[in-house]
């Protein structure tokens, strides 16, 4: 344990040390929501590719139809598809469909409305202007540009413009794999009537959750013993199977006698400090050699502390493996609707509920580290810095809004 | 067509209308992420269960150290997870760990750092309040409330709580399955080279995408023929084994020669309008009986048309089958950066960017239905209503945040 603690900052920048970018792999364009592209997404055809009708009507030089009404010959027929369509003839009309390739010749589209929709002979009542109705090819994206640069995070409509462009697959960074233990020789499975002295498991399936929130793959091994040898060798039977990218525990850091997560990593490449802020103070991270090198991230066990602690460190780190945007949270500044006392020398990190509205936030539950009801409730983190220790009604409080 | 648009809210009424509360079912609750709980979870257990320590230290009878230093025999050892604590006889200490149930008899815990730490015999610095470092059984959650309420979308820390009061499973509502259907003989799959007038099919999986990112559960059925008879034997043939709630179709609405969505269910249930809106003017929503009465929506086949009937009508309708607590897109008023026109009697949804620190808003690409790049590129819709032609630079303008 230092003795002097850490600042969160410096921390966080140990934590993020652990992980670099995720390698590119190659995904179906139908499997990559959420995901995030490693390298640009360049048009391999322009949108549209071909000129074409934004209308379904009738194709025809603007010339022929400057006195209305006028009457054409429908020489040909071209619905949406069509890839073998004749040019059109001075003083002719194709009848032609929306998104069907404008015939050579022909400069403008009539829509159908503006006419009798004949068959064989079109009478026209409404003089087009030349190019009207016509969707040049390229307007929308040209070939050879960049549609989508690397670091895009792929929603519905990023998806939609590389299938359009002709993408089977996209490039986007593997998700960094987690390896999520939980350990605590109190820890039952659900479903298991409790005894005095016995909780329920949540880190685990909690973090699990968290990691895969923050576009990770998590492996959840539960129930690891409260031993040394028996915890590094069941890590190092799973380890040898497939490696991961980060190994993340919670609990077993702090100053008690019976500490395994402490124990097994001391002296094999993890650091435990002291981190200057509340909740979460004990923190450990480190690369362990013996375990292949992996990035190991000890998180204090108590669940609201956990939760925090993976907020501030864990999460932008996996997001900036990712070449994700925005790998922290979003940020707001809010007005504090109560008075708050915080300890000097630690950054305080509540539980709030805010009211867009009105731009204010209030406290949920309390600072203590163990009320998990209360976070599972909260909207946002709000941050007292480490130097300030009263705030009065109305401070302006910096707040990290927890479903960004 | 009908001869006088369908508003936007009747239609948006028509198609949520198609779809019921989705059912309950149990799934593990380390599968729940990003689920909707379908029922209040109750707490099984109250949180902390019994009363414990929330440092490391020694539990004490607070009356036993009024006078510091005080020295104190150590008579039991309690690490977490004891279940078998023996009470505190007066005038002795427990060591006792972070999270292990408090002994009877005590009410109080010295933290470890405020004694010598010793084994048999314990010297203590400080004098505790009564009740100090002891939480409550309780304090967090009471055993019997409602930790969860029905409609909570469930992250890391709703799935922490929901382990941490005994749930092995969480009552969420089962995803909608949504049939993705791409029409169109000009549709290509991507990997092929393009012959003028063909396309790479892209609203297919862009729908897709946007049905799973609403929560829904999406199947693509691809390039399904343009002939109205093997159109419905496809669906039919689909259908049989195994239903969906809801059908969804993109393009062959409109007014062209060559509709195969349009042909296949006009008087089969689908009820074919022109709404007031742009883009996306053509749709259709219905039941069709002899395909199991099963809910239809058929989208218009431009990409930004389909995109934006997608938002306007599908996703709010599948989010609160879902029982989503907010169906529709964050909604915020911006500040238009520059003069926009727009036609009289339908509403627009233009894409745009927004400046969220000068709360201002400027197009991106243009109001055409085909341009999919700019799309792509939008964070969000800003909304024109009916009756607004003239909208002057500085207009305050309901803005859709297409990231939340």
């Amino acid at each position: 344990m230092a003795s002097s603690p850490r600042n969160v900052d410096e921390h966080r920048a140990v934590v993020a040390a652990l992980l670099t970018p995720m390698p590119a792999e190659d995904v179906p364009v139908g499997q990559a929501l959420g995901r995030v592209l490693a390298a640009d997404v360049v048009a391999g055809v322009a949108l549209p590719s071909f000129d074409n009708s934004a209308m379904d009507g009738y194709a025809v030089r603007a010339a022929d139809v400057t006195g209305v009404p006028v009457e054409l010959p429908v020489e040909a027929d071209i619905p949406a598809g069509r890839t073998d369509v004749p040019p059109l003839h001075p003083g002719t009309a194709h009848r032609i469909m929306t998104g069907a390739p404008v015939p050579a010749g022909a400069d403008a589209v009539v829509p159908v409305e503006q006419t009798d929709g004949g068959l064989d002979r079109v009478r026209i009542s409404a003089t087009p202007a030349p190019g009207e109705h016509i969707r040049r090819a390229g307007e929308d994206v040209r070939a050879g540009v960049v549609v989508l640069p690397a670091g895009t995070v792929l929603g519905a409509p990023q998806i939609g413009v590389a299938a359009a462009v002709g993408c089977a697959t996209v490039p986007v960074r593997r998700k960094p794999r987690v390896l999520v233990l939980s350990t605590g020789s109190e820890l039952v499975a659900p479903g298991t009537p409790l005894r005095t002295g016995q909780i329920y498991e949540s880190n685990g399936p909690m973090l699990a959750a968290a990691v895969e929130d923050a576009g990770g793959s998590a492996e959840l091994l539960r129930f690891v013993p409260d031993d040394v040898d028996q915890f590094l060798g069941r890590l190092r039977d799973r380890l040898s199977e497939d490696t991961v990218d980060l190994l993340l525990t919670s609990g077993g850091v702090s100053a008690g006698a019976y500490e395994v997560v402490k124990d097994a990593f001391t002296g094999r490449g993890v650091e435990f400090v002291k981190v200057a802020m509340q909740p979460g103070g004990p923190q450990g991270a480190g690369r362990v050699g013996e375990l292949g090198d992996i990035g190991v991230v000890t998180l204090p066990g108590n669940p609201v502390s956990s939760h925090v602690s993976f907020e501030v460190f864990v999460r932008p780190a996996l997001r900036a493996a990712l070449g994700h945007p925005h790998p922290r949270r979003p940020v707001v500044t809010a007005t504090l609707g109560e008075r708050w006392t915080s300890p000097p020398g630690r950054r305080q990190f509540r539980r709030g509920v805010l009211d867009a509205v009105a731009g204010t936030v209030r406290e949920l539950g309390g600072p203590a580290s163990h009320l998990l009801g209360a976070l599972a409730r909260a909207e946002c983190f709000v941050v007292v810095p480490e130097d300030v220790t009263d705030l009065s009604e109305g401070s302006r409080v910096e707040t990290w809004l927890l479903d960004g």
